[in-house]
């Protein structure tokens, strides 16, 4: 990285993606496995053209504490396993009845719902089984790999990325208050950006101090990262986003632009990067791709 | 245990089942929390009367090998979670679509496909988190903890309980083979059964000749169970069973009796269980339990 200018991010962020799309190949069994089905359904999901954002900053954050992002790569990729599940079961007719995620038919829409829903249910068990593979986790001591697995599991479930879903769900069409808004994207989406991050820390054997401050870090971007997202829901048009835009307001969906506006969301996500920068300021140069995805976050178009 | 009369079984397994039923109570948070609809949801199925064969199988394991079996606990109802989480996923409209069961409406029915599905992947994500609970697993090193988890994703995941429903779900109405009906125990209930096992035993720091004994034991008792599963659902009334008997052969469900018979089925689910006590004949008294285990499974009403 070193000189921050967007061209050197932008190839940052391809390289990165394409070592988490050879690693998710890698660790997904394939297709000419038995039944072939749920092959295909988990892989048309995990290969439909994420940013891989979870995994990039898993890495970024170990490497930030002097770690090797490759030692961290399977947590990185579990955690991205995870969070597409999550998608595909969002998607579902019973939760947001989506047809389109990234320009493509949903999961549930080309495999049907029952597949659908054992393919989410797959992914999510082989991340907790990727993560605790002794081949693949070679040089992670097991207490940090207990540790790591508790803190992902947590940031998954009731009190973490479930409950936030829980909460959505049951808030759809309904006058929301902006603690109920704040709650749904701290759990809903905040944890699973602020746990790779601090995972990749952690793995790597980060001190306290260390961990604390990209918790920090990643609690801001997390939220940051929402805000934007609700923005772009508004502004992009299906082409470019993928998904039907416009959707949240459609459903009536609670936003951070629905509750305060468009331009006064636009500051908040800003200020949000800002404190994040100021969060991990003492880190040295190897923190300079933590620096420029937390600017990216904000101005993305996609 | 001992004496090995039905009534010192009966004993021993509601003694069994009110320590882990209370275990899974003091783990699951309360319905106090937010958002309570999740908790009562994950609290309703979980303690739908299940008899905790699963969580019982394991600590009888480590009992069996020398260990203790409250230091298995959290391991133990991390498995009755995930076999919890399977059932309601099962039940939902879009898989077997079943409104009963053991006599109570099923989660969807009760809460909405939704949140159903939510608290599915709610106790699934919660196994892992409490297995890898450090104030819950205290005493067990943590590379016996990193293996039991691998264990037990790997037979919840692709290769194990979910590949047995994807199998499930494709073969209904089917005229389906031997090796399909066989393929579907083994991966959907067989799986989920020798792990609790394994896991004691691993947990307890068994020999690796037990373990193996034990895995033995397990796949046949495993084996056993479902045959004696299929065969209650012919005979049973849904006043005993709790669910809607004859359910299988109504959906043309494959069976083992549907398929070799009603004999034939209840001669194989015998000799399996014989097969069973002799792989574990070379235990001491320790595994009484175990043994008893193995008979009931076969001569069960419910």
């Amino acid at each position: 990285m070193g000189s921050d200018t967007p061209l050197s991010l932008e190839t940052y962020l391809q390289e990165r993606k394409r070592i988490v799309d050879e690693a998710l190949d890698r660790y997904l069994p394939g297709r000419e496995n038995f039944p072939p089905t749920i092959f295909e359904s988990v892989r048309y999901s995990v290969f439909a053209g994420g940013k891989r954002l979870r995994p990039i900053l898993c890495m970024a954050s170990a490497e930030a504490v002097g770690g090797v992002g490759s030692t961290v790569l399977p947590v990185a990729c579990a955690i991205e396993m995870i969070h597409t599940y999550s998608l595909i079961h969002d998607d579902l007719p019973a939760m947001d009845d989506d047809d389109y995620r990234r320009g493509k038919l949903t999961n549930h829409k080309v495999f049907g719902e029952g597949i659908a829903i054992l393919a989410g249910d797959a992914l999510l068990t082989e991340a907790f089984h990727l993560m605790s593979a002794g081949d693949r986790m070679k040089g992670v001591p097991a207490d940090r790999l207990v540790t790591v697995i508790n803190e992902i599991a947590a940031a998954a479930g009731f009190f973490g990325m479930v409950g936030g879903q829980v909460a959505d769900l049951e808030s759809e069409g309904k006058v929301v208050e902006k603690e109920t808004l704040h709650y749904i994207h701290v759990h809903k989406t905040e944890a699973m950006i602020t746990v790779p991050i601090r995972a990749g820390a952690i793995l790597s054997g980060a001190r306290e101090e260390d961990v604390t401050a990209l918790t920090e870090y990643g609690g801001k971007i997390g939220l940051a990262f929402q805000i934007a997202d609700d923005i772009l829901d508004i502004e992009s048009s299906r082409d470019v986003l993928g998904k039907d835009a416009g959707n949240d307001e459609e459903r009536k969906k609670v936003t951070y632009p629905a509750l305060f506006g468009l331009e006064p969301s636009r500051k908040e996500a800003f200020e949000l990067v800002q404190g994040a920068l100021a969060d991990i300021k003492y880190f040295d140069r190897k923190a300079d791709p933590l620096r420029s995805i937390a600017t990216f976050i904000v101005e993305r178009k996609s």
